[in-house]
């Protein structure tokens, strides 16, 4: 709430001063008055520059000072060098916002960084909030606010943040040579020096001419804070978000350019899922994507009609949609009967629908069919694809008319309907008006099929997050709100002797106080212990040496399965023990873990790791060859749901392990659903646990049990 | 040779007939005509239609008889019940070819089908080749021979190759809009009833005016001939395929639309890349990939640089390229020296180069950056992204003229260097005339960052491919070529005593004859005879049942591993006789094979079978959960070289598995591929075979040993 109040003084400043101003066409402190000129910005321009006395016919001012009236935003076109004293300068006028397209900063090394961190003091101290630097700048569409010096942005309910200017400019004119929508602000983001990426999105959900947010993005500061405001925006609004630098050169590219971490983890795809983030890999889609969802109703039943004229791009269509997921049933039998009182007998009833000719001499016929479709319940949308718009060109003049009067009925049946239409046309390039009329009513038009199909994948994936966003976590702790004293007092131990991990027995005991299913282990002393606790527990157990200096116990020799009978037990007591003194002569040795063999199972393996981005992650995977050599793992960012923790079971490739093999029965699915979830329980109760590692835990067909963990403790909620 | 031969009178017609030719605008009868005469098609046209005496000045026939020159084609618009009476018309007129336009044929089910066989049986017997039918025609662009009333085609180099007529439509309308490069021939196959795709390949193939062929596959009736003659053609000019119906829906609409076997199996994948065809997936990237390959050099290096003003673009690019599989080095110093001389300070000289606004004063550094980047011989090919051509407009006049200055020079270096530039640029919308220079050296502009990369991409494919061309084998068999006297008696035997599959004792025989190593079996008639022979293989047995009658032993209880002792032998041995005659009391029993148990190892199956569209194929996987659970295996159609033998076993997803887990040793990949050449090998020697089935192998460090096989006989070459 606060940053989005400080944001509107920049991002809807009434006066702006230009620091920097030039008369030299060539400087961007010049380009920028005149096209605030241009755009006709409402409020006072304050050109500075100690050596002019006006540009463009505007009072130059020597500096921000000399200004009588208040300053709602500076924009800043000198060298890094001349910052803080002008950002001082910015402090003592009381400018709510600084603007700098400055380069090196924290994206040329320390140096640099070093001075990013000077300037966000100063301008801190003074309340005083950075846009940038490194950026390109910032738009704000309706009031002519254009910092960016470039004209022709076309005025719609788009908001556009970009990491990259070239990027920006890239969609501008993409937005003003193919469609009809337009933007409502622009914001670089630049270093993110001091405004975050959740700030702008905080300030876009709440402003009320902006139906849509296009992100480009390649790398973030505060990824986990970004994901809750994620999460907050998009039930409201969509936001559509290609990233960028995932390969490691891409990635190098993007740090050198804006000095964010860069490149997104492969973390970061289920979280922007799971927060609502339509996600996007083809930059050509970009655009296409927020068109779409920023003028049509999101789809609710991903059943989706094709609706040709010959085939081809109707073979397409069905491949793409297919591969995106959606479905593309076989009509019902009531819709193909209406549908073939309108088609030749040439016609194919089947979805695709192809009219094969049908509409040469009444392209007026798309608009009936859309209505037989669309009026189905079967159906969620339709896709058109084929010549629409064409057959005035290609056949006979008039029937532009005809094509024009569908269009006007196809654009109220989307609105009637609430189900949406997207139209793919060979005729594009010819801009017949039948497609202006379409884009009135919010249908996108494209010459591309698989573009259109992922307009329609974009639009089904919106309207199943707003169908399932009760079942998903916003991604904030509830630190502690959990926790256990017992558990605290065991973490609290552990601490006050300077560990930086807890026993394997305390990391039993703390996961056991949380209902995790954990062996019985207990502590022998000495063999004779050892011997005893053994028979008492019947059957083979399993030896572990329990020392606060000794990790990795397999490698201390510190680890025997399968004893079985008394003098065998004493016999390996004493073995291990020895083994690890001779690994660790000076280790604090308490003697052994004594614990019942697991019954046969499959082996898991679930833990925690901190992700830079996006903090605390949880991990799942199947033991064994799977994780080990296939590297076949998924990653949830913390805390996780019960569905998200079900979904994990299911998103490992071998995940048909998990579902009984040759017979044998399935595992527990429930009960390694439950563990993920105490696990994630316990990241939030205890912020002194960093990392996490149950491994293995062993999962039967009725339960599952941790037969090994460890916990490290140290820095978590950041 | 042949086909190549009568191809050229139909697509090099020098007289056209238009059967059911029209005066009324909107029929194909008249489009046709005026098409040609727009076209000014060098030959003459003869409209018949017994009701008119001349269409469009031309005189109008009765029928083709009363044609008194000769006719090399014929157009036939009338509807399909017509089509025998005037192919028997065009058989005794000497027609060389009939072009079909009228659905109503194979792919509207069995009567269709049958009508389409009657008119291919009246067509050959008089020699004439069928186009279609159900197709969109064909043009030949340079003579004007233009049957598919369609404008406005740009002439050039490219032959297009279409199951669908709008997809013809698309992409030649994306040619005269979007670039200089056009067609030489189009041709829609329609449903193959006659010529198939591999003929119209073999005439492009030969066609000097044509240097790249474009392919629109929905299906197709015989792949294998396809296969051997794209394996011909790549070599010489570059084949660009889009495959579509794919998915089931897709599939079903391809289906009933040209009536082809629909859909591309993934067999096909790999023998399209072995064959040398480029596949695209997108087809947005089908007619830049054509523009690219016919223009520009194949890139022999993979190494390639990117160069950029400003960031976006370029971590796009990077993360594009290595996607697509291509390398992004990082320059040599001596090569980033060079570059510094010409560019700023703030420019990043690794890779991807960013001039960070070095250029914006003078453009033409983009042309000495290049030169100093094609000339390094670590470099491949050169990307540009960003604003290039857009200078002029953004920043002042008269670098236009720079532009296009820097634009001749970049043509030049590519045809002395050899090695390609591809441009990405924000104005190609506003048609810089940079951008027609760039096209007229045959370097492609785009104002996608994506198709850019696929451009880089195929080329980069393009010239991997005819470095290796070598090692690739022609998808011929040379039937029976290295067949062995005693191998073609067992088949006899088997066929003689009307057996669908070798015993196993035999299968093996076969096997071991061509160099597998197979278990030594011997088959015991007797309990007493099993004990015996068990006794001189030393060590545990496995013995199976023998019958000719039973090809699942295990399901007939008919196997038993690890027996030991001489007792055990005997009783193991009446157990399976019991359970077999049990299982089927007729079967022709003949005893037990005993075999010595295979040592432990890695479980390996190896099999073969018939692909619907491309004949024998052969499948590789490893045993247990990832052949059975994870479907994890892979497919190549046979022949197969030692190098694709090798390249199966790294391209199972668990490959890993093969090179040793857990600290144990790799398997001998050495033995695996001998015994995947071997089946083969097999495959070709006896035609007899229908498929193999050879599971498990067992594979070892030092070896591998076929446990168990099965060979069912049958037609197989097709």
């Amino acid at each position: 709430m606060a940053s989005e109040m400080s944001l509107k003084r920049i991002l809807d400043a009434r006066s702006v001063a230009v620091v920097g101003a030039s008369r030299d066409e060539k400087k961007r402190g010049f380009q920028a008055i005149r096209t605030l000129l241009e755009a006709k910005f409402e409020g006072p321009i304050y050109p500075i520059n100690p050596r002019e006395e006006s540009i463009l016919g505007l009072r130059c001012y020597r500096s921000l000072r000399d200004i009588e009236q208040p300053v709602d935003l500076a924009l800043i076109t000198t060298p890094a060098v001349t910052l803080p004293a002008i950002i001082e300068d910015c402090g003592r006028k009381g400018v709510a916002g600084a603007v700098i397209i400055a380069g090196g900063f924290s994206e040329l090394g320390k140096r640099g960084r070093q001075l990013q961190e000077e300037i966000v003091t100063i301008a801190s101290a003074h309340g005083v909030r950075i846009v940038g630097p490194n950026t390109s700048g910032l738009i704000n569409v309706h009031t002519g606010l254009n910092l960016v010096g470039l004209n022709q942005v076309p005025r719609g309910d788009i908001a556009l943040i970009s990491q990259s200017g070239n990027m920006a400019l890239h969609l501008i004119t993409e937005a003003r040579l193919k469609s009809q929508r337009g933007f409502s602000y622009y914001v670089g983001v630049g270093n993110e020096a001091d405004i975050k990426f959740h700030e702008y999105l905080e300030f876009f959900t709440a402003d009320p001419k902006t139906r849509a947010i296009l992100m480009y993005v390649e790398g973030m500061h505060q990824g986990r804070r970004f994901l809750q405001q994620a999460y907050r925006t998009s039930r409201e609004k969509p936001i559509i978000l290609l990233e960028s630098g995932r390969s490691a050169k891409g990635g190098k590219m993007a740090g050198s350019h804006t000095g964010a971490l860069a490149g997104i983890s492969e973390v970061a795809r289920t979280a922007f899922e799971r927060a609502g983030i339509i996600t996007v890999e083809n930059s050509d889609e970009l655009f296409p994507a927020a068109e779409a969802l920023s003028g049509l109703p999101p789809i609710s039943n991903d059943r989706i009609a094709i609706l040709a004229d010959g085939g081809g791009h109707a073979t397409i269509a069905a491949d793409v949609l297919t591969d995106l997921g959606l479905k593309i049933p076989e009509l019902k039998s009531a819709t193909r009967r209406k549908l073939a009182g309108l088609l030749s007998p040439n016609a194919s009833l089947h979805n695709p629908i192809d009219v094969a000719g049908s509409t040469d001499a009444d392209p007026g016929i798309f608009a009936d069919c859309a209505r037989i479709l669309l009026e189905s319940e079967q159906i969620g949308a339709l896709l058109i694809v084929g010549l629409f718009g064409g057959y005035g060109i290609r056949f006979a003049e008039q029937l532009r008319f005809i094509e024009e009067d569908a269009a006007h009925r196809m654009g109220k049946l989307v609105r009637e309907s609430g189900k949406p239409i997207v139209m793919h046309s060979l005729y594009k390039y010819a801009k017949p008006h039948a497609h202006d009329l379409l884009r009135y009513y919010g249908i996108p038009v494209n010459d591309s099929v698989e573009i259109s199909c992922k307009c329609i994948a974009v639009l089904a994936q919106y309207g199943r997050y707003l169908g399932s966003y009760h079942r998903r976590t916003n991604f904030i702790f509830n630190w502690g709100a959990k926790a256990k004293k017992e558990g605290q007092e065991i973490i609290a131990t552990a601490l006050a002797q300077k560990r930086q991990a807890l026993l394997e027995l305390e990391a039993k005991r703390l996961l056991g106080l949380h209902g995790a299913p954990v062996t019985i282990d207990r502590l022998a002393a000495t063999a004779e212990e050892a011997a005893a606790m053994a028979g008492a527990m019947g059957g083979p157990v399993a030896l572990k040496i329990c020392s606060p200096d000794i990790l990795h116990k397999s490698d201390a020799g510190g680890v025997k399965l399968d004893v079985a009978g008394e003098s065998t037990v004493r016999k390996a007591f004493e073995v291990i023990v020895e083994s690890a003194r001779r690994y660790k002569p000076k280790a604090d040795i308490r003697g052994c873990i004594v614990s019942p063999m697991a019954q046969a199972g499959t082996e898991i393996i679930i833990g925690t790791k901190l992700d830079p981005q996006f903090g605390p992650v949880i991990m799942f995977g199947i033991g064994g060859i799977f994780v080990e050599l296939l590297k076949d793992v998924v990653f949830r960012v913390l805390p996780i749901s019960r569905s998200a923790a079900r979904k994990m079971l299911a998103e490992v490739k071998s995940s048909a392990i998990l579902n009984g093999f040759r017979g044998g029965k399935a595992v527990d699915h429930e009960a390694l659903t439950d563990l993920l979830v105490i696990v994630s329980d316990l990241i939030e109760s205890y912020p002194e646990i960093r990392e996490m590692d149950l491994n293995p835990v062993i999962a039967r067909h009725d339960g599952a049990t941790v037969v090994d963990a460890r916990i490290i403790l140290g820095k978590n909620n950041r």
